[in-house]
């Protein structure tokens, strides 16, 4: 591995997969926050650290495609991570996913912004840790899957509508990132997910959700392999997040 | 610590913290099951193990109990669990919690059957695997908190209603037994969890939900202090569990 990544090394347990026994996506995008934070405060940009000036990491962009199925159970997956990029707005990780044999099986790009904490408003990484970010990111380590798309979801009415709970709740009072991708893939019937499996998940993060907000969830079939979805704020329509699943 | 003992150490991190910066119980409550396993299967009697018999262990009842508060952010703990006994229909096993001192700042007792995956019949444990766990179990460490107590839950109208969805099924195709423990917090705002912290969290799984399933969320107030609350199907009234939590 090379000197300028993380990594984290994960079993997919038996609480960890879902009916049909696959690895929960869900599962692994809290993986990657772990293996992301470890090795941000490793260089000194971990939570703790942006803490303490009232600044904290906010995740804009998700995207995540597996080679093949994902993991099923009992597998042992490495995760290996590193930034690609510091724009003065955001910043680019990647992740790489490989089997026992050190094979990659997927990949993962992330899009982060870092926002101030009493004014939510975005940090200029330019000026806060741009030159000391660039020195340990990694542009030339290859990500071979496709960025970001512009996703569109054209649905009148709401599949479902859900509220923000208790436990849907981060230690900043917002709707935890692994929750909207569960609210997503909660509009699949578990039939529907025994006989489709992801292929690639795509996700950006628009707005925060708080405990209390109904949310409103639409769907669009874009073709048999491959939907949007879009959740927005019952109350005023603002989109919280927007989703696109490509199944195999 | 004892041979007899299995161990997993857990460090809790940004994302397994609730808004007022404790670890969340049904984090916890999932931590327990994945040392429970790891110590099954090193004796043989892991899920993969007794699946090749079409057997499986579920979780009939879970107490979870702190000295003081739960476990902060970047707190190490260490996880210990023994089997204090093996019972006909039931084996009862324990848990500690240490500090990175070592100290125990917690225990947790838990219940399981052996139930078959075909008819979901239980399996008697004597007959099967009695001897064989009873050479490993160890009646003689202490877990100096109290058992189960018996719930009751008088409320005429849910507090809430619920629907199983995708995200909530395990493997075996029911609702996972910490998604339950989830529902059950998720009846206090999160206002109410950041003015009171949980003591003792107990729990009796009664009967398997699954994809699809309404759930009527039944809360009533015993004290100040203490609340207890009943999940039922909606259709049926059937009871799928009771729980009782006190609050510090």
């Amino acid at each position: 591995m090379d000197k300028r990544q993380g990594s984290r090394q994960i079993s997919v347990d038996t609480f960890d997969i879902d009916a049909s026994g696959y690895m929960k996506i869900s599962y692994l995008s809290n993986q990657l926050l772990k293996c992301a934070e470890t090795h941000a405060t490793r260089h000194g940009w971990g939570m703790d650290e942006l803490n303490k000036n009232d600044n904290t990491w906010v995740l804009s962009r998700v995207v995540i495609e597996f080679t093949d199925n994902l993991p099923k159970e009992n597998e042992q997956i490495t995760i290996e991570t590193w930034v690609e990029s510091v724009m003065r707005l955001f910043t680019a990780r990647n992740f790489c996913f490989r089997n026992a044999a050190g094979t990659p099986v997927g990949y993962s790009r992330t899009i982060w912004a870092m926002i101030n904490r009493n004014n939510r408003k975005p940090v200029d990484l330019n000026t806060i840790c741009g030159d000391d970010i660039k020195e340990w990111s990694a542009p030339d380590i290859e990500c071979p899957i496709t960025g970001y798309t512009k996703i569109c979801v054209n649905a009148d009415e709401p599949t479902d509508i859900v509220k923000v709970r208790y436990s849907d709740i981060d230690m900043n009072g917002h709707m935890n990132s692994c929750r909207y991708i569960e609210h997503v893939l909660d509009l699949f019937s578990e039939d529907f997910h025994k006989k489709h499996k992801i292929k690639r998940f795509e996700i950006a993060y628009i707005s925060e959700c708080v405990f209390g907000d109904e949310l409103s969830l639409f769907k669009e079939k874009i073709s048999d392999r491959e939907y949007t979805v879009e959740i927005c704020k019952s109350e005023n329509n603002e989109v919280a997040c927007r989703s696109k699943i490509i199944f195999n």
